[in-house]
This record gives structure tokens, C-alpha cells and sequence, in this order.
């Protein structure tokens, strides 16, 4: 059993299809806890400098563009429009920018979960990466969908991971350099974390 | 039977002990979920000029400051701490405060929906405003509790509504001044209807 | 108390905003559960020859044109497009529409539950109709959202309704002349009832 | 519309067949949280010297004897042990001590919702009494059963109210003389309220 | 407010279209629920003596026979099978018979919960009688279409009632003649009450 | 990957602590749907010839005598009373019994899922049996404890299964001589069925 | 790892059970989200040429003739009816025509889960197959049962999937001259993708 | 397989970020089924006398002091406050106390599951050590994120447990000298327990 931890030298963020039409398909959370959670990804991209790639599928047609979300953050991500391919890697332009990245370790969200985010995970596995499927920053139809794709890409050996989880491997220790813009992030899409630290600054004060 | 719609003349906004510490008690709906609620209230507040009150409950203590999200939206509104009283009509300031506002209409929401909404619901039915419970921006610990506080308001005559009725009530027709304003609102906290926009202004142009 | 049906002859169908942006917005029910509904109200509509107005809001922007399982069922319907009123009956043209129609009962469905459907609802109670919101051909974007909206209508004097009711509230006798054809409307939309008469019918040569 | 408040001076408790057998019946709730609310109500009853009433279907067989938690708090309560009644009305010395108490309010809780809490809800309603139906210090075995069981107290006028709502009306102000002792029962049987509290008091000195 | 009992003497017992077809579209209840409720019901309605009728909807055809556990148990009941009428009281055989029985409460059951039992509901309403449906022993399709039919006859004045309180109404007391029989219906559809027996016998002699 | 069927020759079936006490504690499911599948299973034994053990846990004592159901179908159990032994194989007595029976296949139900199934469970795949959790005819006291329960037992490598699938298995063919006796246990216990019939046999003579 | 993907050449589809009886014993999904999985999966296997085989348990019984979407979509398969056999590969015929195939891909659908699907995946698995158990093309009497099957198929080396990841699988690209039909496909049964192409194409106009 | 079981002898408990801050932002149990879980789990390492590492993240800052009650039990415990390392193991102290534990085996519970609670169980596996993550013990802010979580555990050899099981499995016997106080502790934490041993109490001498 090993336990390697994801950091900012040794991982990349997949974005794949965070289109705003399909993202009106996604049933599995509610329209606010979507957007929180890939916005909550993609900042943590941002911060920790993780090369990132975004794809899309036809997003010149109903699919819909990348979720203004994404692309307002990883304003240096490679983009990739596909114009057919449903598995990511079938697109030679992916398969080479994912390659040039040169990472170990994938982190895959997406839409749809066991579509778009299970065929890119499945593959990366086939060749050899350590892949994560970020659940929470993934999203589709049906709760019973997503969990037959999880099932199926737990089975095929990615990890299954939260933003949440991914941002604390990254960031390891409250301390360092980037702790405080962490925290901020926190406060902001994990609100619980939010109040506790605008109750603690009262709470000193009082 | 009559219908009497809420506008921006006849209505008046009361926010109850939204505050950080309460905040993290709310279990009816999940944080992110609920500071989205809440701050899509405070928008339509500001939007349409409603004359607002913000009141809390021994803020000084445990229970923490304002949310963020109301003070730095609501930032005309009356502030009244209260020192003790758990209903704000209890509280003279409060109780004149809402009296010089000379609205007939009173939307109410906050934390505890069975507590410090329900009560002031109820003293305002009784001194003969027309009220709304606003029921999404208000939370607390239990599903259970919500739905017997619901109940118990709406037995003495209170309407129940959400933010995004209150909205559409107040702009009446999407052609108004604030439309656009609105319609930007919606898209912030409607996401379903931001990656509408997005997917549409994106399709006219493909 | 009065128990006054609804019939061919003394009820019109309104169904407001059905389009296919908003629908996308739908979190009550599944996509499949809510065309299903939506298909078995408006064949309802047509097999029972209910006068209908169809109605949308802003059709040519990104709420998008009305559901086909509408269009195609509800050909003879009255289409009132319009331009930015959000309570239907704010327009002109519809509210002409619903009074020539000169039909006491008004079947209201519609996107969504909280906002042009409850609007519509009160305004037709204020009015003096006999008003029946039929929830499940309507749906908006969350629970609590829906909940509070039924508590509202029925708080109002509206009647909720379902659209299996309507139906046999409509047929009243299986003995009817259409009585086959609402056979064929159930066995499609409630398919437990196709599978049940596919079962007999084998049963009966078995 | 009428809002009178419930104080220690016109209230009674009466806990209905809260008994050892009949509480593991009970699955509209989690076994620790129903305990955890049926203590709060009987803490305070205790904490506002509400005159109580425990009573009791048939102790010495099946249903057993009062919950521990109940009689370790009542320990003033006067009580009545009915050998068959189900409507604890329908015996003697109870309803003769109801009236001996003399108070026009009556909060009623107990086991199960919709048979002996519901029946002495409708008697005492019948005999002119306002009355409070605890539901979250009440319980039953099935969530339908419930509901209906609170549909029907409501629609016959029973006022539906949880133990937390109780409590703050009875309290009305935290700087009453028993705010405190009603802080610590908050931090007791409201958790996150005892986590508020201990969070407070470190930062303060942090 | 009135509170009047049902009794032996003032109450029949209606089962509305409790047919094997029709049981196999209920999915409001798991159907091992479903059965054990409506055997509840029917034996509650034989051992208190309550006139009964059961009546149904096409039963030579895909709608099936009675379900077994009813026609087992109500072998003095009235049958009258309807050939179309979806309303039991449109059938002249039916309302003369519900006449014959000069009660004045009616217990109604049935599938589907929105339509035949609903709709005998509303008609018994309008002709004065006293109507509690029961809601657990009835069952339907979907449950936003159960809490749409519940609340609508809510509304019209119908007391909800579920099968437990339905029997503890009648018997009143548990040392009445049938106190035992009574017992034993509950052990056997409320298990609980069945384990609870058990265990006191067994500790009395342990 | 090997799969090697149950049969009436290869299993036995081990019930583990179904006592009367223990049932109230089950939160998993509803009392009537764990005793109708723990009445499925036994009935299923019964039927098989399955060679079974009944245990209990300090049977005398609170947890109460083995559930009626069980003993009333499993009359030629070995019944095992441990005086106090967690887990049933650290019993000389069961042990030696189990031993006895000389089946590689053991069927294990029982209360909780967490302990005293788990527990049996895992001793037993030690021992090299090939072991199946029947996870319906099982409870315990909340859904979190079953499913680690589950994953737990799983992991050590037990199959979960449910009585129906243990029922199909053990049959084989619906020509068996068991058959009709299997079917009526389905009609019984898995009431769709019950209707099934019940409609056939009426369509086949209408 | 490897990563093998489904194509019309190395694929078959095998439906078992998916009979009008046995449907209506279906309690995991709704029934029209139940229809409309069934239909897309046979919709699916006939756009892509799957050689398909349709088997059924006993159809000239209770269990009820094969769902008209299946036989009215699947007009080629070889359709196999099993006397009495329990798993189909028990069944001679079946067996060899699946044999007969050839394919080394086998997607499993039907009625139950945990019983026809679940046996006759573990078959398949055992005689060297890829196994593809389509869990939302399948049904079964509860979750729990659903949930123990698919944990059982997953131990054993199946992979769970959905039909639209067995359609996206099988196109592959957009571009593909079946994508056309393929949309087609999406946009009838994840009625979402309906919507958008709806909207979008009259966005493009607008 | 082998199945190893836990004891006193060779296995130690770690609480991991218990905190007061934290704690109010678990979501997934209600907040007293939260402190009645945690508060079992270290009753049971106090009445074990299991060797018992507290560790907290900024103690100082906003998410506060340990929970009270586990200071209150586990008054023997190393205290390891990390003043910003996110997995505990990366904290040289921390490491160090629990390589001085020499213990195989480790339970570990805390806030959150997929964070603090996740990257410990990782790490203590990579060490060698034998680990229980002690779900129900455990909270996080989603059960999406939960699911995820434990999944991840058990991909990597964690074993997932409850407390009930933990203590089960450290009595082994109810004859064993604490088995008195493992009842108490049972009674108070598992209330069905605590009814059941007052029921029977009381059935003893009636």
C-alpha cells in the first residue's frame, strides 16, 4: 500500500466539458453546490499553479461554452475544443497537450460523470497515470448513474476525491506561503468555514 | 380572496440574527446553499430600494457578528442589536423602527425559522402588517422543526414565499429599469438561469 | 362544502411557460418524470377538447420556445408570446384570451411552480375563477422552493391537483366514448397501467 | 389573528405516555434524538416551574415504565397511571387534574403522535384549551403516520411547536433571571449551541 | 371545534378499488407495507363490526380482483362492482348502499389515493357525511400526487387519518370486551407492539 | 472468478440473535418489511431443507426470546443460546454445531448487521466457508452502521445477498418440485407477486 | 489495467426478463424513468447493430409477455423463452445462442437485479465473458436489494454501468454517421439534451 | 483472510480534530447523533483503558478547543496540538506518540472524514499499522463527500467500522468484568438499550 500525495509539482487539473448547457443537465446536486464545487477546483488550480487543460465537447453548438466559472480562473489553461471526440484522449491534440504536461498524477472533473469524466479517467489509467476523480466537481443526470460511475472507475483503480481533500493534500500545512490565500477560500466555498472565521475575529475583539 | 402584490413602495425587509455563529447551526439546507439564498435576498433588497432592517440577537456573543453577505450588500439598512429579547418586536428600537418604515408588507426571514422568524412573523400578523415568511432564506436545525414552524406561521395567516417569488413580484416585467440588474441576480444565484444567458448569447453567435 | 367537477364543458387549460431553457431548470422531478407529465396534461387537454392558451415569457431569448410535447399536442391551443410580463395575466392579450374563453375552472401548469405558476393562480382567484394548480405537469428548481409555493396557492383557495386526477375527473366513466382513448393516454404516461393491460390482454389467450 | 405567549404563568406540560416499551416504537426519529428532545421539553418544564402532568397507558405491562429521562426532571409532576384509557382524557383523575391546574395552555407531547398525543390534543381543544402540539418531543412509527397525525391536530386548531420554539417563548429575554441555566440546557440538547458557547470563550482569551 | 369519535355505531367502513392491478402500481408504500395496512384496516373493520363496502373499478379487467386480504377478511361486506363509473358515488348501486348504512362517518381507503378515493371523498363531503381518509391504507403512484390528494381533501374538510388511530378510536379502552383481540392486531401489523409482547412475557418469567 | 451455486446440499443457514428485544432496536428498515424478510428467509430454510442453527444472545435477559417467526418455521433449529459470547463462534456449542453440519456454504442473517452478523461473518470466512450475508433479513440501528457494516463484510471477501436472490438460487427452475411451494412463498412475502397471480388466474377466466 | 472499449463488433446485448408483470414489481425507479431506460437501451442496441438475444421467465404466466419497448425496438433478437430455468444460461437454447454471438462483450439488463441479471452475469463472468451489468435498464422490489446486487456483480468482476455510457462508448465521436441518430436518441430519453437542442437551434435563429 | 480482532491489548484510539469550531460544520449526522457517537467511541477507549492520542489543528484559531466531551473522558490521552500540519502523521510529535503507542492496531476518528480523518488512515497504513476508521465517529460537510471518502479508505486497506462494533468487539463477552459498564454505556449511548433494560426491569416484578 502506498499513499503519495498529490502536490503542486507532481499533478495536473482536467477539466472536461464544464459547458453551461450541459451543466444544466446536472441532477445529482443542486445548480449552487455544482458551481461552488468546480469553481472551489478550479481556484484551487489557480493557486497551487497546477497546469491544467480544459476541454470541450462541441461547444459550438448546444453543448454550450465553458462554464464562465472556469475560464474567468484558469485564465492559463491549454484549451482544447473537441469537435467530436466523447473520450477526451481519443483527441490527439489532448493526448499530446496531457502528455507535454508531463505529471504523474491526473485530477479529472467533469460532466458527465460516467461519460465524459469515467472514459478519461479509464484511459489515463490505461496509461499508467495515478488518476483521481474529483466526484464533487463531476456531475450528471441521476444519483444512480453517477454511483454505477464511480463504482466502475473505483473498480478500474482511480481514487475518488473531494475538492476539499484535494485542496488540503496540496496545501499540506496551515503554515505555509499560500495558507492565508487558502484559508480565504475556504471561508468562501466552504461557508461554514466562513463564519467560524469572521466569529473568531469578533469573538477576540468582544 | 385578494392579491396584493409586494412592491417596492408598500414593502419592507426585515432580516432576523443572520449571524455567523447562528449561521452554523442552520441544517436545513447545505452552507453553500443557504449563504446563496440569503445573499440573493439581500440583493432584491438592495435592488429595489426596500428600506431594510437588520437585527440581531447578542451579537457581541457566542452567536457572532452579521453575516458577511448582509452587511456588505444591505449597507443602508437600520441596524439594531438587540441586547436580550429573542422576538425583535420585544425590542422598542426595533419594534419604532419598523413602525417609521410605514410599510404595509413585511418580508421576514432569518435564523431560527421557528424562533426568532416565527415570532416576529406572528407579533407582526397581530399588529396587522400583511407578512411574508421567507422561507429559504431563513433556516435552522431540523427538518422537522422548519416544517412545524412553517405550518404554525401560515396557521396565523403569514404567506409563505422565496427569494426567487419575492423577485419576480418586485420587477412585475422583465422590461422594467432593473431588468438587466435582475436578470444578472438571477444568473448569480439562479445558476440554471446564468448558463441559460451564457449558452444563449454564445448559440446566436456560433 | 362544494364538490363541483371538472369538465369538457366548463374548463379551460392554461399552460404557462413551458420552454425549453426553463425546463433545463427543473429540479423537482427528473427530466424524463416531467416531459412525462407535461405530455400527459397537454394530451389531456387535446383528447377532453379543453380550450388552451398557451403562454411563454421572453420565447425568443434564452427561456427558449416552448416544449415540443406542447406544440405538437396543443395545436389549436391560443399562443400568447410574452414580451415581459412575469404574472400571465399582466398581459393584455392573455388576460382578453382567458376571458373570452368564458370558462369557470381554470387548470393552471406551468415553469415555475413558485413564480408564473403561483402567480397566475392568484391573480385567476382573484378574479373569481375556480382555480386548480396541477403540480406535477409544474416544477421549479428545489423542494422547499415547490412546497412553499403549493402552501401558498392552497392558503389562497387554490385546489392542488395532479394531472392523473384531471384526467378522471374529466373521463368520469370508463363507459365514455373517449374511454379507450383514455385507456391508451394512461397505459402511455402511467406505464404501470400499459404493463397491466399488456398482462391481461396475454393472460386472456394464455 | 391573536398572538398570546406561552409563559410560566399560563402553561402546563403534559407528557403522554412517554414510556420504555412504546419508545422503541418509535422511528420517525433517530433513538438519540428523540431522547435528546423529549429531556429538552422536560428540562424545561423543570427550568420554568411549568405545573406537569406525566401519565401513563398501562405501565406495569408492555408498554413499560416512563422514560428515565422524564421522571429523573418531573420529579414534581403529578402522576397518572391509566389502567386502559387511551384518550387520557377519558380518565378521570387525569382530566380532573388537568383542570385542577388551571392554566388556559396546554403543551402536549408523548408517544405516539397520531393516538394518544393527537386524541388528548382534540379533547383538550374541544374543552376550550389553547393548545401546543411538541411534534419533535413526540414520536410514532412511520413518517406518514405522522404527518397525518399533524395535519389533523392542525386543521382542528392545535398550534404545531418543537421544544426549541418552547423554550425561547418561554425565556423571552436572555437577560431573564434563568438565561443562563437556559443557555446551558441550549448547549446541552442543541449541540452546536455548546459548540458556539466553547468556541467563544477560547477566542475571548486566545 | 368539535371532536366526535368514531364508534361502532356511527362509522362504515369503504374500500375503494383495492384491486390486484392496481396494488401494483402503488409506490407510495414498499407493497409489503402497502398489505399490511389495508389487512390492518379490514381486520380493525371486522372486529369492531363496522358495516362495510367494497366496492371496484372494472374488476373483469386489467384492474383485477379484489386483493385477497380484504375479501378474506370483510365476508359481510357489501361488493358492488362498478362497470365505468370512477367515481364510487356515481354509482347508483354504491350510493344507495353507502344510504343504507345510516352512518354518519365514513372511513374511505382505496387506490388510487388522488382519484377513487379522493373523489368518494369529496362526494361524501358535499352530502354532509363525516369523512376521514385513510391515508396509509390507501396508496397511489408517486407521492407529490399522494400529498397534492392529501392536502386537497384536507382543504375540503376530510380528517386524515392513519389505520392505528382509526382502531384506537374505536376501541377506547383497553380493557373494552375486544381489548385483547385488539392486541393481537397490533402485534401482528405493528411488529413492534408484537416484539414488545413477546419480551414482557418472557421477562415476567425469567 | 468461480461461481459456485447455493444449494439444498452445499448450505446451511445460521440465524444470529433475531430476539424480540433486539428487533425494537432495528432503524434499517420498517418493523413490517424486517419481519416479513426475516420471515422469507426462514420460510426459505424451511422449504430447502436447510440444515439451520438459531442462536441467541442472552436470551433470558433483555434482548428477549428468539422473534415468533423464527421459531414458529425453524422447528428442527439447533438453537444455541450463548450466555454471553459476542460473537457466535467464540460458543463451543455453535461452533461445534456449525462444525457439524459439514456445509461449505453458510447463509448468516441476524441483528445487528454491525456485530453479531459481522462478527459471525468474518470468523467464518476464517475458517475458510464461503459465506453470505443476507443483508434484508438483517437490521441494525441506523443506515450509516449497516453500510459500513456491509463494505466491511465485503472486503473480507463475504457475498452480500438479499432472501429473494437466495430463494432463486436454492430453486433453480420454476418446474422443480418445490415450485408451486416457492411461488407461494413469493406471493406471500413478496406481495407484487401475490397480485400477479391473483390477476393472472381472474384475466384467464374473464 | 485495461481499458476495452464496448464497439458494435465485439458487443451483445442480452434482455432478460424485462417482462409487463414483472414491472410492475419494480420499486427502484419511477415507472416512466423505468420505461425510458429500458427503451434507450434497446434503442441503443438496435442504432448500433448489437446482436441481441430477449429472454423471458414463464411468459405465457403471471410473469406477462415481453415490454412492447423492448419487442417493438428489438425486432431481430432471437428471442428465447425459458420454461422454468431461473438464470438463463440454465437454459440450453439460451447458451447456445449466446455462445453462437460470439461476441466477447455481454451488456445484461432485465428483471430483478439481484436475480435474473445478477445470475446470469455471474455465468457469464465464469465462462470468461466481459460483463457489463446496465444497472439503469434494470429493475428490482427495493434499493437495498439493488444496491447488495450491484455490490455482488462488482465483487465478482462485472462492470457497472448506464446505458448512456454504453451508448457513448459505442459512438465514440459526434462525428460519426450514426451521430445524428445518436442525438436523436439523447435528446428523446435525457430529455435535458431535448431542451438544448431545442434552444439552441432557436437561439441561433432568434 | 484473517480477521484479527481488536483488544485492549493491541490496539490504540487517535481523535483527530474533535473541535468545537469543526464540529459545527459536520453535516452529515444531526448534531446530537454527531456528540452521542463521539461521546461513545471515547467512552468506550476511557472503559477499555485503550491508549488514546487527541490531536488538533490550530486549537487557537476558529476552529477551536476540543470537543468537551472528549477532554472530559479521555483524561489520560496525549494532547498533540499541530500548530498547521494537515495530516496528523506529518506532525513529528504526533508520529513520534504514536510510534511510542506500539500498538497495531489504530481507531481513528475526527473532523473531517475525507481530510483529517482520510490522510491519517493513508498514512497509517503506509506505516503497516492495521487501521479502523471509525465512520459514524467521523463527520464531514456533505454525504457525497462522505461516500467519497470512505470509498478512498477502503480502496486502500482501511477496514470501515462503527463505534458499536468497536466496543462489541473489545468485550467480546458479556460476562467479562466490564460488561456491566459496557451495558451502562450501551444504555446511555444506543437508547433502544437503555428501554430495553428498563422494560424488562420493570416486567420482572410486575
Amino acid at each position: 500500500m502506498s499513499y503519495d500525495r498529490i502536490t503542486s509539482d507532481n499533478a495536473a487539473l482536467l477539466m472536461v466539458d464544464h459547458q453551461t448547457g450541459l451543466a444544466n443537465g446536472v441532477q445529482t446536486m443542486s445548480p449552487p453546490e455544482f458551481v461552488n464545487n468546480v469553481k472551489a477546483l478550479a481556484t484551487l488550480g489557480k493557486l497551487y499553479n497546477l497546469p491544467a487543460i480544459v476541454t470541450t465537447s462541441a461547444a459550438d453548438g448546444p453543448n454550450g461554452p465553458v462554464m464562465p466559472v472556469v475560464t474567468s480562473l484558469l485564465t492559463d489553461a491549454t484549451l482544447i475544443h473537441r469537435p467530436g471526440e466523447v473520450n477526451a484522449f481519443d483527441n490527439p491534440d489532448f493526448a499530446a497537450a496531457v502528455k507535454k504536461l508531463d505529471r504523474k498524477k491526473l485530477l479529472i472533473a467533469g460532466i458527465s460523470t460516467e461519460v465524459c469524466v469515467a472514459f478519461a479517467v479509464l484511459s489515463a489509467l490505461k496509461q499508467g497515470y495515478e488518476v483521481y476523480a474529483v466526484v464533487d466537481a463531476s456531475g450528471t443526470w441521476d444519483t444512480r448513474v453517477e454511483q454505477a460511475a464511480i463504482a466502475r472507475m473505483v473498480q478500474a483503480g482511480a481514487i475518488p476525491i473531494t475538492w476539499c481533500a484535494v485542496g488540503a493534500e496540496l496545501m499540506g500545512d496551515w503554515r505555509s506561503p499560500v495558507g492565508q490565500a487558502h484559508g480565504a477560500l475556504m471561508a468562501e466555498h466552504l461557508p461554514f468555514a466562513g463564519n467560524l472565521f469572521a466569529s473568531f475575529a469578533a469573538a477576540k475583539v468582544a
